[in-house]
């Protein structure tokens, strides 16, 4: 019963064999070979992006910087919601590899930024001309750090907070895939179509080793991405096996059907959990993630029996069997309905 | 037949079946995982160093640029030959993650430093106050990057030098194995035991997928490693395929047959080669790699016959058969016997 | 009636004599002449800090820029609050010096952070492993930036939460004569006495042209400190014709005398206001600096009388006369009484 | 005798005289004085660019810095002589400013780059695709580090090899106007006339307090600069004094002559020099400046007449007083002649 994260399950078994087939003979290096052109090619299909541009990377938190690098100068700021994981769980790598940007934080209730706040917090920036920090871009997530998912009309009306100042929007999708599940729109329609210029589009936490891809839908970033991968270090050589990995995901719906699997499972999670005398839910689990108030003795109860997720805040040591304490709790495409119930039953009592 | 680089090959069969191993069931993620405790034992006992410290990485421009970046400060410079690595090859990324450190370049007849050169470098830096850059670490290859290796004599007395100033050392070891393998020592001979303090211990080049080990022989960096390595983006989630894909290497001391058997196909190419006339290497071959000078002519056969290797120096196309054109030729650890003998007949005409 | 700043005043005569007398024969540069001698010595008299290290830049983001980058790592948070000058007025400069460290915000009801928040938001830090920044140093402003002072409780209150969690404290002392003045104690007691580990030391908005003073309790970080400097391009070569103002200024007391007319300036002026009606102050002006809500009629006569200063917020022009809009009012030394009296006349109508 | 630099010697009167007449009354801080103002215009007419952006700061390493932080991305290389001012003595500032680019050393037989080595050092930089850094500007000095300065034929060839690679060239002029007086060329003819595209204007070096202009022929980077400058901390808040030095440097040719004062200065020194046994120069003293070799003996006269000179290579204490040693001789405005001839005295014994 593991539900402390999305990337501590197993690789999808389809991922393991393209890994397999990739390892015949030679293939030239530094993403020059085949299957990174058959990747590029993918994405501009499911995109419906003919001029986007690929880049692979290991990590989310590197698909995040490197794009946030080529959209903003060092004497800018990125406006994010107070959650951010650009924020809150990159260690400053968006500073660092910007060359020292700001991030300015966005208020949110849960985990979505309201228009209203991110104009407010873009107007109040760009007001001290030289002595503050430039408008710079606009980071907003899709899945939400708390497990919400913005409505296509939520993202639609964020980017034209953007777009009134002119910035550039980057999305980060580390669950994109979970996202398009949720909504069940098109990779498109959540992303260009709205008038997002970038997309950190996640693999890792839906099935893949790690592998993550950064979209442009304006090519003339490319070669500076290029080398601003390089020289973050993130430019493998042996891309091939970057490649193999992120084409199989994107061949016939594997990132869709994976990340509808780990929504579903979430779905039948939370309601087993949400009849649970004193358990409440800091946002509705949209997605494959859920924040939940659960009372100590339920916490007691799972931990006993070999559940393993993270407690958020609180202690599971404590006098009072009634008092509620936070956890995080996530579904992979890879938990089965029995490690559900067992779950649920263990909670119940 | 594929002599362009020891990255183009496949990934060892015994690589691929650890990865499957490693994909079963549920792991804790960021480096807290079994797999990544066993590779952190096998390291301290191939490098008989109860103390050291392990941090894997999936390049070698990021081992490098991040061991540097907690050897020295950003007003400080990193000595290293003008043909090293660092400074030709990975796009400034020492300078990036270093927070702006320079390199200085000491001058190189092939791709050894002496000892004197280095000293004269190391002595003329630091003599301007706080107007020049201060004296930071030294940096030396192993195997070097024209396919020399130094003898332990002549690490030693590099290491000499950095000591005499009392400036820490560090090791690229991207070719570390092919090293060991050349001159018949073990890893502590070459490391540790010599006054290095730090290695890049290379795996990609030698049979995995793209995991290099920072292996730190005085543990007290190993926090500012960790806080420098998430920063960069190069905390893996999913550590366990890292750490699988260095636990095999490291098991049965694969790291050491596959370098051996890449320096053997590189001792066979090398001297097939050399009773070719017209036929000169720049420096011994004395691992997997050589950059050879070879008559227009023959190159010219080779490339009709789809041996695929990188020209360094002048133009497939031209009037003199004689000219002699500078190629780099390596072998990793998969060229079989028939490959190499049929680049040396091609050659030879 | 110049009441926009306490930098658009003259320069001190003092100072301009001793500019003067600065500029005879020749003296070594880079900080070795005599005058830079005397300072420091005057500085160890006046903190009564023997050891204390001193360091001449010539603004005040350069001196708290380059203070805190000595006092925290690219990978660890700078806490200040809100409205700290360091976060708002110095385009990201402190990032910037510091490789990309971040500044954690802590929340102020008007320009003083509680020990409180600024205990919550400490912990809040360093909570996260090496996903989130580390905690570095604190920094408090004093006088705060609109206007308040901390008394000398306040100070080691939030000092002591510092000292909680082992963090380093930096005091942006842009107007520390003033507070100095306000508080009637030494500039010991209000800094190393207290546990300040670094202070700028404004003199720039006290009646020189550009010099501010960087005080280390603990000479450690001298070295470090002369070399980012340098590598700041901040080190002059002329360093005595900013030793000379300072020197100046640290002589007969000239910085208390200065700070104690700016003050009783603010003191006259802040007493007409208060007596006009819809005249309010965002806090009250314990030093030479005020924010004040005023009505729109009020604005109207001064701007009409040639008074000049900063509307914050709202538009001079409007319907509603009677609508407050807040203005900032500085005063420095040099503002005479009737000046002072002929904008409390006009205020008044 | 002081001859160890010229900015150890006083400011020029009218810059003193200058700075009391700037300081009456009020003025509007961050360079929106009139004053500044003036300065535009003076440099506009005197560069004959009507266009030119000029910024004002206060230290030679700022104004190259910063100009070349506006030129080049930070996976970008500027291109310098070994014996560079960026290079050698501002202890890594444009690799700080610039983000962590690269400086690439052309070599130089004693402080003139040759167009070969340039256009050598250009082309072999940019041939490693993604792994490389790329071509970024170019940057001269003049006067030459040694003392020469090139002609206008020589600036006009090195200009030509950036402008065949489409690089933007930067001049280092913190001697500009010495190099001008050298020339007898307007200042013009010696920067954007030729396709100098920003140059680093000094003053300090020739009778100001600490004054240097950055001249931008085209006005596009101004913003970008601006930005860069209050970032870095070189935004004074009182301008007003920098300008007035500046203004008044640029009046009635004060630059011009000042510069033609201290070169006739050094042809006097150099003269007397040249005629004594064993004295020879690294370079022809083409301005105010001259690295003299000169026997032990020599040294040791001036020494206890109590000149003032750097020893740049040797110790003054030895047995041979025939041995050659190396100094550095500058001559600012002030030197008088009787200084010189006394030096002369000694020197010749």
């Amino acid at each position: 019963m593991f539900f402390a994260s999305d990337n501590a399950g197993p690789v999808h078994p389809e991922v393991l064999t393209a890994l397999s087939r990739a390892n015949e003979g030679y293939a030239m290096p530094y993403g020059a070979d085949d299957a990174m052109m058959r990747v590029r090619a993918q994405v501009r299909e499911i995109f419906e992006a003919p001029d986007a541009m690929v880049h692979l990377v290991s990590t989310g938190t590197a698909a995040n910087s490197l794009a946030l690098a080529c959209m903003c100068q060092p004497y800018e700021t990125v406006f994010c919601s107070a959650v951010a994981h650009i924020h809150e769980d990159e260690c400053s790598a968006p500073e660092f590899y910007s060359g020292g940007a700001k991030l300015t934080i966005v208020p949110c209730a849960v985990d979505k930024m309201t228009p209203d706040d991110l104009r407010a917090s873009i107007a109040a920036e760009g007001t001290r001309g030289v002595h503050g920090p430039q408008r710079g871009a606009v980071s907003i997530t899709q899945v939400c750090e708390k497990g919400s998912v913005h409505s296509l009309e939520e993202l639609k009306a964020l980017i034209a907070v953007a777009q009134e100042f002119d910035l550039p929007v980057h999305l980060d999708g580390a669950r994109f895939a979970n996202a398009v599940a949720t909504l069940g729109c098109s990779a498109a329609e959540m992303s260009c179509k709205l008038g997002v210029d970038a997309v950190s589009f996640g693999g890792t936490k839906n099935g893949l080793m790690g592998v993550e891809a950064v979209i442009f839908f304006d090519p003339q970033k490319t070669w500076e991405f290029e080398l601003r991968r390089k020289r973050g270090a993130h430019l493998f050589s042996k891309t091939r096996y970057l490649a193999a990995q992120m084409e199989a995901y994107l061949t016939d719906g594997l990132w869709l059907s994976s990340a509808q699997r780990a929504n579903s499972n979430m779905a039948r999670l939370s309601n087993g959990l949400r009849k649970i005398d004193g358990v409440s839910f800091l946002a509705e689990p949209d997605a494959n993630m859920v924040f939940a108030m659960m009372p100590r003795a339920v916490h007691k109860r799972l931990h006993e029996g070999g559940a393993v997720y993270y407690l958020m805040q609180g202690e599971l040591e404590g006098d009072d069997p009634s008092e509620p304490l936070l956890c995080r709790l996530v579904c992979d495409w890879s938990i089965s309905d029995a490690q559900i119930d067992q779950f649920i039953g263990l909670a119940t009592g």
